[in-house]
């Protein structure tokens, strides 16, 4: 497959520099080391190893998903022979390590560049980056609070892909309610702990890409608080190592069983035992666990790696999204079908189907989707690398809370409209897109994963309406309505499209903070929240027409194709898209009790 | 299964009895022999063999899909095994031929409890029940447009299970454009003809379910006229019938290849090729065909048909919705998880999902949609046995108007949201539901196909459009204007919650009138025609409402949880959907050139 279909590099060039300035980073002491042509060459590296290393296999590992089998009676998950050597590729190039400190051997790259890289990975095969990602994210939770010693002996050979890493926070009986899981952590006089409990939903929790897994899992100690206060953090190996860090003795962490996905077939999904006494490490009973960080601050700890993981989410289902709308893109451009509407020669040859406008519409509200969920990723990629190295501690400060506000939104809408451009690349290919001899469908069955797992779109909901907005006094809304105001400032100066654009913005962005306060005068959570999905999705939109008119002005000075792409798009969002938020914040505002006062027993 | 999480019986009584009053017509001399008691006693029937023989191996159908198999160079589909089984149940209670004339061995029962019959099957298996569907289209065909002795010879073995039907129309070069196929039928003195070319997307194309297979294929005569005028309709059977109408020596009709679809896997799907000399009948090369009707008559004899196969197709997709909510709405008020929004105390119990608002919300959407596209396709069955058998010949041509008129909104509305309906329920579900041990996800895949077979969304927005709104001066148009406004007139006399609604609904329908007349003052067809697919949308939201707007009249003096529920989802339909129209409406009147102004290069 032709590079050109998984992602575009100019509109990855254009997003990066031309709109983000990410070279200015390099003028920070983090990233002194690096350079335009640094940064570039790994997107380059990124470009190569997701169409030669893992895209070939993308259709395969989901036709021939992850098998279980039991040995001796312990279960075991063989994984797709290919999934292994394309991630060893990523890991010798060292991109798992491209955002990390040079001292654990990273790259030390910006976050919004390794955003980029990943999409690579995330648009040509998801299934199996996820092992590379999941690996990462647990790596990046063990600098941030394990103990020295924790990171001298997992994190680097996670980094250098020997080990592998899992979260394992749901269990069978507590998926998005936390504070109601089970698994419990009894502390041994030598200071280490025995685990007992299920996992459920644990992807990669299984398989023998490397040496090890490490398991990030949370349980409670005996006795601890109440709650969400009472979950501590441990890292319990699938192997226990010895002394000198060599892997060593099998753990009582043991696989029970799969789950069989509608789609993301090739990142093998796990129901794990901890301690059920398939092995006695030690000759005791419970799977060894060593806590990270203190007792009873173990969801704080994983919500630190989940923040970046939820904008993780959004930018997979960007990349999914991006790749679909160029596949139905380039099937649109070459195959023909019909002729204009109003044409009347049967004899006259076929046109190519992009020519038929119902199908431009389908390509155009994909771009606006893709592009627009692309940009919105990077934008936070880039408050990443602001919140943590901007000069002045105001200026981080301000990238946190603008941060904080958008996550919900940078994980719900690419998960939600990139889910519609699939459908939307399904239906420019016709019957042939539902077949899995083309690849859009398979899009389609993986992006659907994205509105549910790490925090569903209701919870996401809840999340913006219920803290976010109101979090600090406002304060992180405020930065955000600042932000969009700036960008309309700079568009009504700009004049024609922009300006006109700009107006509806501001009138929206307006209708948008008097709704947020008017649904913050109901004094009952369950009603202030009963809509949230609706302001979720409100905002969401509102955000994306803030993104369309960011990127309108990068390229107010261009006349050529790409630039005309780009106001297209924009141009689409704003007509089609923009006006579809005012009968939700009207609905809003009028605090309709419509749900809420519908009995279960009604429906 | 519980037939309960298949369809509603409490909805469908209501939808039948009550609301379309289907027992009325059994004063006419068509449905003479029928009574209440006969119409329940076949829907019963059609229930208990749904849940009985075809839900049961509706997963298995879908996991082990057919396969191709060649022997002796001649390829064959492999079904399931419990295919046949189920089918034959059906055939052998004489639910194949519910709806059609005694004469040929129908139950002549009314078009509307034809189509409730049908859903039951479509709700618990439609991968199955396609071939049934197909043969049943088939027969009706033959019915209308074949000569006595074709359907002397085909149609009685196919509505005793014996022969099975298809429908043959696209080609892998013309799928949307059928001017385009290029089979030819070469005459022959004995007036029979030879067909040469291949045939795409042919739903039940091979199997060995029964003795024979009847294919009704589009094809053109050397020298016909030219695009859709050159187009005739001929039957070509798997095997040709001798002298005493016995199988016998097999036609040059052979199975090339299978498409491997995303969904709806237990109906295969093939690709077929007539006369390319695999077998020589009679010595001849060329599959021997039959030509049914005149020549030049192939399109309008399969339009005949396609109509109600559109209906169908609608008839599934709500289907689909319906058992999803149904099983979702089960889950949810089972399945614990949380504790309502603003409850401090964690060791307090965990409630069951339904009661969280947002999981109300999603299953009111499902409701709301599932249960309006049943109510909106069976409304439009009513038509079919008004537009055949009502006493005066006004109101048939009415009905056939209005018919005509809600065709594509009957089978796109449905598909559309019936999809939608489908992801909610998967959200209801959390990852469970993205798992195959769970039903969900299948709906959701098989449902993906109704926006694009029979007519894709596209092409039913541009009849809509193009042709219905405006075909016999608008007179279609008018009559379904006519009918909205005359349930507007009730709502407003019976005031409370459906006079708010008729009045916002009286609102849409006058926007819907005026934007249409000022669309048809753009005088290209291609400009007038770019948002078709806004249209549809926006008239089928208004059309939805009406249909929602009905029910709420028809439980007005009902006070129960049934009545509770049809009022909570027509509030939801008024409060969260309508409004939707609003911008859509807006576009269309400002003629938006978004789309047409885009050039293909941009993109």
């Amino acid at each position: 497959m032709s590079r050109d279909l998984i992602l575009s590099r100019a509109d990855l060039e254009f997003l990066l520099h031309d709109w983000l300035h990410v070279e200015e980073l390099t003028n920070r002491k983090r990233f002194a080391e690096h350079s335009r042509e640094t940064i570039d060459a790994v997107l380059e590296l990124a470009a190569d190893l997701a169409t030669e290393q893992f895209a070939p296999h993308n259709k395969r590992n989901d036709a021939e998903e992850p098998r279980f089998e039991q040995v001796d009676g312990v279960g075991y998950a063989r994984l797709h022979p290919e999934v292994g050597p394309a991630l060893a590729t990523a890991a010798e190039a060292g991109l798992l390590s491209a955002t990390m400190d040079a001292e654990v051997g990273g790259l030390q790259l910006p976050h919004v560049v390794g955003i980029a890289v990943a999409a690579w990975f995330q648009a040509a095969n998801p299934g199996t980056w996820a092992y590379a990602m999941l690996t990462v994210a647990n790596a990046n939770l063990l600098v941030a609070h394990g103990s020295p010693e924790q990171v001298r002996a997992f994190v680097p050979p996670m980094l250098e892909g020997r080990f592998h890493g899992t979260m394992c926070l749901s269990e069978p009986q507590a998926g998005s309610s936390l504070a109601d899981i089970t698994t419990r952590a009894e502390p041994r006089p030598d200071g280490t702990h025995r685990m007992f409990g299920s996992k459920m939903w644990i992807s990669g929790g299984d398989h023998e890409l490397g040496e090890n897994i490490v398991h990030l899992v949370l349980a409670k100690i005996p006795g601890g608080g109440p709650g969400v206060r009472g979950i501590s953090l441990f890292l319990v190996p699938k192997y226990l190592l010895d002394a000198d860090g060599a892997v060593g003795e099998r753990n009582d962490v043991t696989l029970v069983g799969l789950n069989h996905k509608m789609g993301y077939r090739g990142t093998v999904n796990t129901l794990l035992a901890f301690g059920d006494g398939t092995v006695t490490p030690g000759g005791e009973a419970g799977a060894v666990g060593y806590l990270v960080g203190s007792p009873g601050s173990g969801l704080a700890a994983m919500f630190h790696m989940m923040n970046e993981a939820r904008i993780a989410v959004g930018a997979g289902a960007a990349a999914l999204a991006y790749t679909g709308f160029l596949k139905s893109l380039d099937y649109a451009r070459t195959r023909p079908q019909g002729r204009p509407a109003g044409a009347k020669d049967p004899s006259a040859p076929m046109v190519p189907i992009v020519r038929h406008a119902d199908v431009r519409r389908m390509l155009l509200a994909q771009k606006a989707y893709a592009e627009g969920a692309l940009a919105l990723i990077l934008y936070c990629g880039r408050l990443v690398d602001e919140e943590r190295t901007a000069g002045d501690a105001a200026a981080r400060e301000r990238a946190h809370l603008l941060l904080e506000t958008l996550t919900p939104i940078a994980k719900s809408w690419p998960s939600q409209w990139g889910l519609e451009a699939n459908t939307l690349a399904i239906q420019v290919h016709g019957g042939y897109g539902y077949t899995r001899e083309y690849d859009v469908e398979q899009h389609y069955r993986d992006n659907r994963l994205n509105p549910i797992h790490e925090g569903t779109h209701g919870i996401q909901a809840a999340d913006l309406l219920g803290r976010k907005v109101v979090m600090n006094g406002g304060a992180g809304f405020t930065a955000l309505r600042e932000t969009v105001t700036a960008t309309v400032a700079r568009a009504e100066e700009a004049g024609g499209l922009a300006a006109t654009c700009g107006a509806a913005l501001r009138q929206a962005t307006d209708r948008l903070v008097e709704v947020t306060a008017l649904v913050h005068t109901c004094p009952h959570p369950e009603d202030r929240l009963a809509n949230a999905a609706v302001y979720l999705e409100a905002a969401g939109h509102i955000v994306l027409a803030w993104i369309w008119l960011e990127q309108l002005l990068a390229v107010q000075e261009r006349d050529d194709d790409f630039a005309n792409g780009k106001r297209a798009a924009a141009r689409y969002f704003f007509r089609f898209e923009l006006p579809t938020v005012g009968p939700r914040l009207d609905l809003l505002a009028a605090g309709d009790r419509t749900v809420l006062d519908t009995a279960p027993d009604w429906l």
